[in-house]
């Protein structure tokens, strides 16, 4: 098996042409990609329709290429893309592809290694709660198995994509008498995201089924995982999930690593990367080793106490510009600065991901 | 003489109370004080009125402390306020105090020396034009003269504050058939601030009086001075001139470096900058060294290519948070992430102030 | 008794020039000044700071006109702003004025009646209460008296504005067992704006004491006052109560009356309240009678349910926008297009003061 | 022939249901389709991309129904959408069907008559020229033809879409030696809406040919059409006109009447309009006149002189909410008051469109 990795940056989020380039040129097999993960010109929040314009433009391209339906094309297909793109980061989406082609090389070097897996649709009163974290956990199994990953050490970053309440699901369910672990859209993504976490933590034995349940949602920021990245939205119903790790029989040239920020300023956690990944990435010759940076991911937040390394911050105060906005663009402009590049996912909402006012990386090289 | 410089924060943009407390404890002698630089909380933009909200407080302290009326003070002491603390940024300010009374040190080592210079009042024809210019050049001199500092190589820092034609005075100009810069406010502040560099370079000999003309103005940006720093506003009618830079003579702890930001991204000049200090900010033990910075300066600003590194940035195009607010969260989340601290100055509209698309640096240090 | 009404505007929140030159002209007697409410051109969330610039630099004139202190004047003197001047809105405030020695009038019409009242401090666990809800009331009652209003139905417009629970309120409240009806300083104020409804409701008697407990709040928004209008900020810590009605004893050349809104667009509420005054609003010829109109007071709220009239709204959903600008903006331009006045007081934030989704008016205007 | 009028709400701007729903069912049959105006939920500004999304959802829908490609579809229909939906307007777009085999009624009423038509597609240094002002009045004329309207009179609203001067256009036009209007496609789409309004008057006959030169643009904005609605962006190259009037030959149950509104407080404006359809729109008992409008389209703008009646307004200065968004919020507020409906199309940038700071509003209503 070989995976690729494909960044491509567009005009506005209507514009695909860079991907229908390569697939004409033959660079891209779109019978090959898996996932999309990618940063829109929206705002990011709720009323961001920059990524639903990207979804539907590139569902129509695949689907014309591949003579299939758009449904065909959704049902296959991750498509993760975060609004914002504040400060200095470039609109742009990276393509992963696998070609199960491709023979398994014998003993050679671990390698890039992508899986994934889709759980059933949870109920609107499964959404947040132990239900959906079953789910992601034994979702995060099945991707490490398609993957090929037998040591959870292995995996790197694990990417969920899960559903939540809408106000018409809400409504049918108080209608029932279900009880939701929020009927508000917003608050609903935002369990949803949580339970995401606690599945990844779950899935990948960080944490012990029996050593936490629902009151530590939100409440105890402690516990949290450094390798997975939620986002929710009304886009899907079920949670799907990617897992990238470094794998025994994947042949290509990309490796993965990752390393938390202890918070927004945590400089040496985007070292530290670089470092696991034997990129020079400090001096004035740097530019040789960040040229093997393929993609790079990044989750983070706004520190919760309004405070950061003792003096005041003003995200949460701010009734004009949204506190996610605020620290995407922080930390957008922080990583850009170390990488020289600012084609930069940075993801905001990152409950349980990371510690709390800080976040993680996950930076795909090439190998030398 | 001796400088001293004193970094502190506020709750919001009316709080003065740590200045206030540090005048009753003796760290502060209010009659010491020379001028104010510092960031507040608003948008940065024309409707920021945190700015002189924080003015008002700080004058009725210190006019309350003194003995004597706001326009004293106002007369007396130069007040440079940028809003906008997007992303990690601290809501601060930094006072600068001038003890005439300690005796030169002969012979000691170059140490921070601050000296000021005000202008006459510019006619509003001659704002944007060679007339202020010229009027900025010879404070300059006039303030390093102040300073003691005679080698134009040991500045490190200007800051101007500039005045502005405002709508009632463009209508009365051109009533008497006078010709403007720009009549437009706005136009006139970004007018104000391009004189104001070119007074810095041609007061510093960066460039000869002869070498340029007013056709330069916003078109040549290649022409640059990597030490002005500019605003302008209302608030003032006058050019309001602070040099800093080392200079014997002068007997505190404190000296002054500086070093041009070659982009956004220019993470290596910010480095350059600390290395000039014989600071060490790279790897885990970087506390100590960093702990010496006792103030940190940036200018900065959008590409106007609307890229950056071959790649493009939304800053220009985004109609919900404005381009100056943008760059500001950036540039503040990198030079805050290589510092460990959130309490910089960071200040967008830097026409001809560092590399177009890039900025400056200056920081004040403790010597070890 | 004589009550006075003045309407000022701003060139910006720290301009009170007009309200000065009419102290200098003797048109306001500041000794008579007993509450100022007005709009100014910040956000109007939590980080608008005009509102504080303004007050500042109100009571730092009256402090010197009257040769008193800021502290005395904020002890005697009722200071209500609401942010945000979106749309039409013009910045300006009204000044109330009230002159005790002018005596009363024997049997005349009923004329503008003002009266205050404070109330005693809240303890945090109080705010958001049936404790507060009490103190209101009681205060209610006693503004009335001071007005010499005996009979309810003559009270049209009664401003509260109280305390919230701060941080470091909620932290010290926590730290020794309390419970509070919201820690969270944002939910505080609409805990507080809630209490504050209720309160005048019962002061008024609208609803009797024993119809209704805390778990009304919020959640039963069919109860309502029509003449309530609520703020709430750290700017004080008890609740100060202003009761605008018609009484005898007054002698005045105004009277105010009040209509309710039942949505925003309810354009016949405002007409309605023109009706009561006896203001021909209708057809061309309306600026007689609308020349009549001293002050115009609103509070609106975005409909809860996201639609008006069967018909989506986007207003809770924007990011880039806050709901309470949006409704400020759309009720604000529908009642200045019938007054043909933009200097109107818009509120939001409006819990249980008129109908849900709706709001209400109150229009203090001359007689003929 | 028979003109239609058929008026859709979405969920989002990708929902194109309704439509679907409503030619599934043989109410609106796609071949018929003309023109779609409407309003989506984005800024209205540069970066809203929900126009685009919108439009690339409904050429879908119709590609599909009609078995062509969205290419077809677009050369044959014109789509004209407004970002924003400030206040408490409701995003909505209004399908426009001409049945050409309807035979035309012979002597019956006036009725709603649309034409449509196409100019040559401008070189770059024709936007925003006396060029542009041709091809758009000659427009206007073949509009008029094929809507078989013979006296301007007739002619009530004329919307027209044109493209503007892109980045890279700019560029290669100024690489030939070319001068254009502008090269900043901001400002070169103000130029296109200006030279589109020039093209109206002059098409209508209400301005001729020789009465006025390039230099009026911008500098004379007494020089206004109070039928003309423009548009311009990216997303066209050519100009499209349609127009919409009263003319015998055709049959629908609509007329179309328009009147011009003097400043954003013009209620007075509003009724008048409501007045020439002989709807009764004061009182309590409006509900059954107001039901008759099909369609209300509005073109309004900020006063440039930061004045409405007197009063300063704070739109121009506001950073964080742009001046067209606040006026588009605050003209909705009170048209929606009127008409008691929140689905209207509210489109700023009324250039020489209605009189300065004011605008104009056209209303699709049903014959008794």
């Amino acid at each position: 098996m070989r995976a690729s990795v494909h960044r491509f940056t567009m005009r506005d989020p209507g514009d695909v042409s860079q991907l229908a380039i390569a697939i004409a040129k033959g660079e891209v097999n779109p019978a090959h990609i898996v996932a999309f993960i990618g940063k829109t010109e929206g705002n990011g929040l709720v009323n961001d329709y920059t990524r639903g314009y990207l979804v539907l433009s590139l569902k129509l391209l695949l689907a014309e290429c591949l003579g299939t339906t758009q449904q065909e094309i959704a049902a296959s297909v991750i498509f993760v893309f975060s609004g914002g793109t504040e400060g200095v980061l470039t609109p742009h989406y990276t393509v992963f592809c696998v070609d199960r082609d491709v023979p398994a090389s014998a003993g050679g070097p671990k390698r890039l290694a992508i899986g994934r897996a889709f759980t059933p649709v949870p109920a609107p009163e499964e959404i947040g709660t132990r239900v959906q974290v079953e789910m992601v956990a034994k979702a995060v199994g099945a991707a490490m198995a398609e993957a090929g990953i037998f040591d959870p050490a292995d995996v790197h970053f694990v990417q969920v994509k899960g559903g939540c309440v809408t106000t018409e699901q809400a409504r049918a369910a108080f209608a029932r008498g279900a009880r939701l672990a929020s009927g508000d859209p917003n608050k609903s993504m935002a369990y949803s995201r949580v339970a995401g976490a606690f599945g990844v933590m779950q899935g990948l034995g960080e944490i012990a089924a029996d050593a936490f349940d629902e009151t530590a949602f939100f409440a105890k920021p402690e516990i949290w995982s450094g390798r997975a990245s939620i986002s929710s939205g009304i886009e899907v119903a079920e949670n799907e999930v990617v897992v990238f790790g470094n794998a025994a029989g994947w042949s290509s040239q990309f490796v993965v690593a990752h390393h938390t920020m202890d918070d927004a300023l945590d400089i040496n956690g985007i070292y530290a990367c670089l470092d696991a990944l034997g990129i020079a990435a400090r001096g004035d010759n740097r530019s040789v080793g960040l040229a093997r940076i393929a993609c790079a991911l990044v989750k983070c937040e706004p520190d919760a106490s309004g405070q950061m390394r003792g003096q005041r911050h003003t995200m949460w105060q701010d009734g004009d510009i949204n506190a996610q906005r605020h620290i995407r663009g922080a930390v957008g402009g922080l990583v850009a600065g170390v990488l020289g590049d600012t084609r930069i996912f940075v993801s905001g909402g990152a409950e349980h991901q990371g510690p709390p006012g800080g976040g993680l990386l996950a930076l795909i090289a090439t190998v030398v």
